[in-house]
C-alpha cells in the first residue's frame, strides 16, 4: 500500500474506468455512513462525485466536510485508490457533470433519471490522505 | 434503498459471494478511513472481517468502535448491502476465519500469506444501521 500526496498518472488512468466508488460521510453523531457513487476525475485532477440536495450525504457534509472515497477495480479487488479529505459542494457544473457521469457509467448522453425538482450538487474532494494498492508504485 | 433491522435471506445469500467489502473506521481525529476487506457471514448471521493486530483498522477501533461496511456486487454495482455499527474484536476463531476466507475468496484451503509473527483478529460488527439497494424488498 502506497501513501502519496497526489494521484499518479496510472491512478488517474485507473479512475477513468467506470468503477463505482464508496463514499463515506459522517452522521451527526460522528459515525460513518457509506454509499455507492459514480466518480468523476475532473480536468484539473480533482476527484468529485454528484449527488442531490436533501440527501444524507450533503446533509452530513454540511455539518462535517470530512469524507473518504475508495474506488475498487471491479475485475481485480486488490487494485484500489482511496482518498480522504474535505468536501466542497457546489451547484456550479453539477448538471453537466451528471450527464458526463451518465456517459461514463451508462454510455448515455444524458442522465436518464433527471428529476426537475431535484437540485444536483457536485462534491469536490480536497485530498488530505491518498492510499492505493495494486499499482506498480505500491 | 431499504433500511431494515436484520439481514434478509436474500441479503445473506448475497454475502456468500466472494465480493470484497469496503470497511470504514475513524481516525483518532474522527475522520473516515476506508480500506478493502474480505467479508465473513458467520453461522449466527454476524457480519465480520479479519485483520491483524497493529494495523490501522484495529488501532482505530480500539479508540472508537464505530465502523461501516459495504459490500457491492462486483458484476452489478447497483446491488449492495451496507451495515454500520460497533466492532467487537477477538483473537478467538481468527485463525480458522482467515483460512475460511481464503477458501471463499481464493479457493485455497489455507491463507497463503500467513505470517507467524502476526496476530490475526476477527472483527464482528454489531449492526445499528442496515441499508441495501438492488434487492426485491428495496
Amino acid at each position: 500500500m502506497a501513501t502519496t500526496a497526489a494521484l499518479s498518472e496510472k491512478q488517474k488512468q485507473f479512475l477513468q474506468n467506470p468503477y463505482v466508488g464508496v463514499v463515506t460521510t459522517l452522521r451527526e453523531d460522528g459515525s460513518p455512513h457509506a454509499t455507492v457513487v459514480w466518480v468523476d476525475l475532473e480536468d484539473d485532477g480533482t476527484i468529485s462525485f454528484n449527488t442531490a440536495a436533501g440527501r444524507a450525504k450533503p446533509r452530513h457534509l454540511e455539518k462535517d466536510p470530512r469524507v473518504s472515497l475508495i474506488v475498487v477495480n471491479a475485475e481485480n479487488p486488490y487494485q484500489w485508490v482511496a482518498i480522504g479529505g474535505r468536501a466542497e459542494m457546489t451547484t456550479d457544473g453539477a448538471d453537466p457533470q451528471i450527464d458526463r457521469l451518465a456517459k461514463k457509467y451508462l454510455g448515455k448522453d444524458e442522465y436518464p433519471w433527471r428529476n426537475p425538482e431535484e437540485q444536483r450538487l457536485s462534491v469536490k474532494i480536497r485530498p488530505e490522505h491518498l492510499d492505493s494498492s495494486g499499482f506498480d508504485e505500491s
